[in-house]
């Protein structure tokens, strides 16, 4: 099958040259449609923008377009290929912005070969190329409402946001990081309804300290999780053992989890566990490893296209509720389901940016989309096809912005 | 009517919020859609595309999709509004390549505020903002086959536009330049022959030496015209007259016009000349100063909205050809006949960038489009609405390049 979906998607990408195109939602063919949408009309709209900067949102496209901005430095599985050869990805998550959400969504993809190139060390590299990444979206966001930043390897991801947060006008959000909080922890909060458990009392695992299991260990904290392992390579993460810790995020993580202090790798984190989160690579976790876990548990292998472990397995080890990234499984904990729709309702809303309140507002809409009595085991979460998922976050977002302002 | 089109724009656009929208050339319904469009099947194009960067052109939007880049700086006759109030008219842009060439364009508004806000001179802010543009159009190149730039002052547009055609390594073009200087030499081809001139022997005014009257004196010298005369508000420039030279752009066109050393204001200039050609501003040339101008003068008066001249006192005063920038009298000179159908021919041919060879055979190709047999007095430039202009200016770029390769 994978080396049918290749070449199908070569076909599909030849055949209509990409994925995105731009159309005009006005007519030109008269010259009154000339005087009205160009010159000398549009002198009108520019006057008022001028004159209040707001009035953007009323006369332009800049309130429902987001742009979808990478370096390409950590696409899907492929690592730093760069913008250009990203952009199959972020023509695609663009199109999906629109298909789901109607939210208006460009790709830009940010050439910094030039300074991968330059002749000093890796630290002022990556300096250059966080100050570069910050720049230019700033410069560029008179036409954007929002921007969803992608695919940027941490803990390069976790500066850029932070800095566009402080100082872009316009909300900004990286999908790889809260997309996946927000879905991980939607699916969990009815996981835990299946069996019968509540968030504060799971012990949970999270494999892959990287963008996505950084910020879904900090939104699960928020969501009342209280006893979590953080593993990757190094094994668990310890404020106490300095070889576990990769980085200042790393040290952050480190102070917020594994209060009993212990040590050893994944198969020593998920003794006696009750949930498995794996944002990390295929096949990490064991049917044997999942024998060993708590009664009950909880297993999302979200590696993509391979999970850490196949359903089949993970319930044969003893798992009660198993969901993959995949769609060809129950429980495809997708972003898909996320993206549309928190951002469909922060622009509706105008929303001055996201934050943990309208992220975990999303999640718990998410949660809520399937009713209690079609709540099980096998349907924790609607399916990433679902359209209409998209506005019911939405509504939730812009109602969570309404009360708190 | 200024005032109805005016109002009837404001609504034109807050109707539609803005004329631009993202469209997916694919649809997204199954999970085979999913697969196909995104992961897991996006990563071979991506593969594709970082073994071979020139595989982008056949698998993303790239080849088909350029920029409309800005710093608002002279919008219209708005002046320095500034990237965000600039926007209306850069959408505006974007949908006359759609419409006219079905070349997908994008607006990308820069906002410099901050360095117009910083404590340092002119001088200095000026190299920042050239810096910064020219970065920033570099650094989102990826995702884009061209650049068409857009409402930036002179000289600074001179300076990003050389830059850029050396440092960016996609095709850069200028159209308030080019645009201008190649729909006026595809005018002024048909006009001559229209009197039964030829280029050679005019003498031709310009009036206004900004980046269009620059331009199009350039490119008219290019055609063959050898007697020229370029006038602001500062007179006649003349290499031995410091006060008619505001800039290097302005010492560089004195040395190329104005052989007689010729004085005085735009009234002297037109004394016994052959061609108007007015990029300057409302009601300059007046009926008496047509008067004084050789026998079947050219007059295009292309001040927009209100023309240096009316058409009816231009030929009360003796014209034989009369030109505006408007679409309600005959001979419309406007930039949209040529952005949609260059671009295209650039994009369709993967030419290195524009030139001079290829601006020239645009010309010559929207002069061609009439027929000898259909030219007259009304009659020396196809209407602006006409959508088959594009694709056969496109064909003679794509032609000249092949013919040049």
């Amino acid at each position: 099958m994978a080396t049918d979906v290749y070449q199908e998607s070569l076909e599909l990408h030849a055949k209509n040259k990409g994925k995105v195109s731009i159309q005009s939602k006005v007519g030109v063919n008269t010259k009154e449609d000339l005087s009205l949408a160009y010159s000398p009309g549009v002198a009108q709209p520019c006057r008022e923008i001028a004159r209040d900067p707001e009035e953007a949102y009323k006369y332009t496209s800049k309130g429902n377009m987001i742009a979808v901005v990478s370096d390409g430095s950590a696409v899907l599985g492929l690592g730093d290929i760069g913008g250009l050869a990203g952009l199959p990805v972020m023509e695609g998550k663009a199109i999906l912005f629109k298909e789901f959400g109607d939210v208006d969504a460009f790709p830009i993809c940010l050439d910094t070969e030039h300074i991968k190139a330059m002749d000093c060390d890796e630290a002022e590299k990556e300096k250059l190329i966080i100050d570069e990444i910050v720049n230019t979206v700033k410069l560029i966001s008179p036409n954007f409402g929002g921007v969803n930043l992608e695919d940027i390897k941490a803990p390069r991801c976790f500066e850029v946001e932070n800095r566009l947060k402080a100082e872009a006008n316009i909300p900004i959000f990286h999908d790889d990081q809260h997309g996946t909080a927000i879905v991980v922890t939607a699916a969990l909060i009815n996981a835990a309804k299946v069996v019968g458990r509540q968030l504060k009392d799971l012990t949970v695992v999270i494999n892959g300290i990287g963008s996505a299991g950084s910020a879904t260990a900090r939104m699960l904290l928020k969501a009342g999780v209280a006893d979590m392992l953080l593993v990757d390579m190094n094994g668990i993460l310890n404020k106490d053992n300095p070889e576990t810790m990769l980085n200042w995020n790393h040290e952050e993580l480190a102070q917020l989890t594994n209060a009993k202090g212990r040590n050893g790798d994944l198969a020593e984190a998920v003794r006696n566990s009750d949930v498995f989160i794996g944002v990390s690579a295929p096949g990490l976790l064991t049917q044997a490893m999942v024998q060993t876990m708590a009664k009950d548990s909880i297993i999302f292998a979200m590696a993509n296209p391979t999970p850490e472990i196949f359903p089949d397995e993970a319930k044969a080890g003893g798992a009660a509720v198993v969901g993959t990234g995949r769609s060809d499984f129950p429980n495809q904990v997708n972003n898909v389901l996320v993206f549309p729709g928190i951002f469909k309702g922060v622009l509706a809303a105008r929303a001055d940016d996201f934050t943990d309140g309208i992220n975990m507002a999303a999640a718990e809409a998410l949660a809520s989309y399937i009713p209690d009595n079609q709540l099980n085991a096998e349907n924790i979460i609607p399916s990433a096809l679902d359209k209409n998922v998209a506005q019911v976050i939405a509504d939730a977002v812009v109602e969570h912005v309404r009360n708190r302002g």
